[in-house]
């Protein structure tokens, strides 16, 4: 497959109390449109993913929302998938594309979180779980403790281990003007920092954040002067969302199918990835990733991951946004970021995090404890 | 387009207390794919429709969820817009199919409304409508009763033709053992129900339904014995989520839209179509329906009704299933049950109100006021 990344656009993410989910969403969308090049009456679908706005705000049918809101007609329609939802509409997009239903499709993802009560929050993003979890009373940072404290008992994974996964993030993430989190920190700090969830400290957990973030997919792929950049490989996979009924704690087994489908579909290999972009929302979930995807040996992410291979500079960058960790995690617009940071790093528009010599990326996108895991291959 | 519809189930519609959302959704997936003659290992995506259980149940990633007690792996997402969820995934499904993204892909649409408070209900459908509209203090019934409203002052329509739609319905109902009300009405029992919201009468106005339905839809264009129907277009497109904001309160501008393209898809004219399943939230609903879709002019659709002319029997049968009135709206589940009805008809499987002659059907199915409108035209 390939699918021109034609344009993209992307919100600050952070605590933006003065703009409204209909509002972060158009500025992603304006921006990708005007980065495209294209008119809006070029644009023949809106796929908009939302995992939490029904909730919080009662408002659904967001897809003719924010196409209407844009002055768009034609298709639209809204994905949920939890925190994959980004990741699925583009998914879904490149489907529609490849099917010839259109030409242009404007994918948005889209989370107002900061400006609703943390009970209703937390409450909210336990949708992701099952109801087992939820009578429980476990939440996400418990969800991944238990994964944590699994890796940390088989494979001697430390909090050390995990704080490196946040330390790099931060650092990526102070070269990132739209970052939630601009800042670095040290080890130290985030080893001290306050307990959430044991193992867990609260340099562990990514953030709650506002945000949006936009790209068009399109079958055109005459090359134009900067736009150079396709999705080569687009897969799904899932999984129980119960945690407590998979065969193991210690790995994502739709990270693995996810992304040896799309890795198949692109004609490359992992050994072929210059950069990628995971799903750090707890630091646990990045070493995870490392293992899952096969850029290490099961049980070695966390020494792959302190040994700088995955920093800027080194061999393949991880996560140079910042990751949700330091970027932010506006749960539905993540996997559009990440899609976006490769398509960036890629024509090489990443400023002061640029990497050097990025032609092949991945963006990996998991919903709730991994019941979904989108992977994207992204390539020059 | 050519796509099999390989399998089809369908639940009870009703009030179903002593059913769980999953289990809906199992019963009609399994029944689907137990028709379909594949294996559960040949399925290789799950499309899940839903509008409001994230939001009465706090259960998101409901794809991942029915998937996994299916004990099907691969993809899995839900889709939302309004009322047209379902029609949409059937939509979404078919696009995968042509992209090549799969071979089978099971489509469930299922909603669990019954065993809420009214008032939480009545809320979480206002998410179909638009923030203006809800700080009006606008209900669904005050949405489309405006419509009525404008077309009887326009056109003359009288609440006997909105009464017509209802007693056709009921009497297709009275047919049809899955459905919420199965039983006949007379006009006089229509007219001197209980004003809901004039010019609306409480039959006049669908249910609160619990419900679920799955079609499987293959690229296997192979012949078999029992199940040779086809979708042959699918379309959607959308207009503003504000009823305010349209230029016209006479008509859905996305229906026009929508059907035109899907019949363009399937090489056929509205002249074509044998029967046909239109979204008669309301009774004004099937009126707009048929002058939209083209089935008569603006303005006649009420006299086009009460000629008897789409009742069974009639020259184009319309609502046979006893449409959202008279079977009943399980929001996300109608659009699948649109489509089955189609497909029954033309297998001949519908038994006491089976019609005559039936080769090419339309489904038609409207999220919220109109702002998303899908269409399907099913052939043998």
């Amino acid at each position: 497959m390939k699918i021109k990344i034609k344009g993209t656009g992307i919100t600050k993410f952070g605590e933006l109390w003065s703009q409204s989910l209909e509002s972060l969403a158009s500025d992603a969308a304006l921006d990708a449109i005007k980065d495209s090049g294209l008119e809006k009456n070029q644009i023949e679908a809106v796929y908009v993913a939302n995992m939490i706005y029904g909730k919080t705000a009662n408002q659904d049918q967001l897809g003719a929302l924010i196409a209407s809101n844009l002055g768009i007609k034609g298709a639209s329609l809204r994905v949920e998938a939890a925190c994959a939802s980004g990741g699925l509409a583009v998914h879904l997009a490149t489907q529609a594309i490849m099917a010839q239903s259109y030409k242009n499709v404007l994918v948005v993802g889209v989370e107002k979180m900061t400006d609703v009560g943390i009970s209703e929050i937390t409450s909210a993003l336990m949708g992701a779980g099952s109801e087992s979890e939820r009578k429980a009373g476990l939440t996400f940072p418990g969800l991944y403790a238990l994964m944590a404290k699994s890796h940390m008992a088989k494979y001697g994974t430390t909090k050390k281990h995990l704080a490196a996964v946040s330390v790099k993030n931060h650092y990526h993430a102070s070269m990132n003007e739209k970052a939630q989190f601009p800042f670095e920190i040290t080890e130290e700090k985030a080893l001290n920092s306050p307990e959430i969830c044991s193992p867990f400290t609260l340099f562990d957990a990514s953030p709650i954040t506002d945000g949006a973030a936009a790209v068009i997919l399109s079958s055109d792929l005459t090359s134009g002067s900067t736009n150079n950049v396709y999705i080569t490989g687009s897969a799904v996979a899932s999984d129980t969302v119960d945690l407590a009924a998979r065969d193991s704690l210690l790995e994502l087994r739709a990270t693995k199918e996810a992304s040896v489908k799309a890795l198949k579909q692109a004609g490359v290999e992992i050994k072929d990835i210059d950069i990628a972009e995971v799903h750090d929302c707890f630091t646990i979930a990045e070493i995870l990733a490392m293992e899952d995807l096969g850029f290490c040996k099961k049980g070695e992410g966390g020494d792959f991951i302190k040994k700088g291979i995955t920093r800027l500079g080194g061999k393949m960058p991880v996560n140079t946004s910042g990751g949700l960790k330091a970027c932010g995690h506006p749960v539905a617009a993540t996997g559009l970021k990440q899609i976006i940071e490769i398509a960036d790093q890629i024509r090489g528009r990443a400023g002061k995090r640029q990497a050097e010599g990025i032609n092949c990326g991945l963006a990996h996108n998991v919903g709730g404890s991994g019941a979904t895991v989108v992977v994207h291959i992204i390539q020059s």
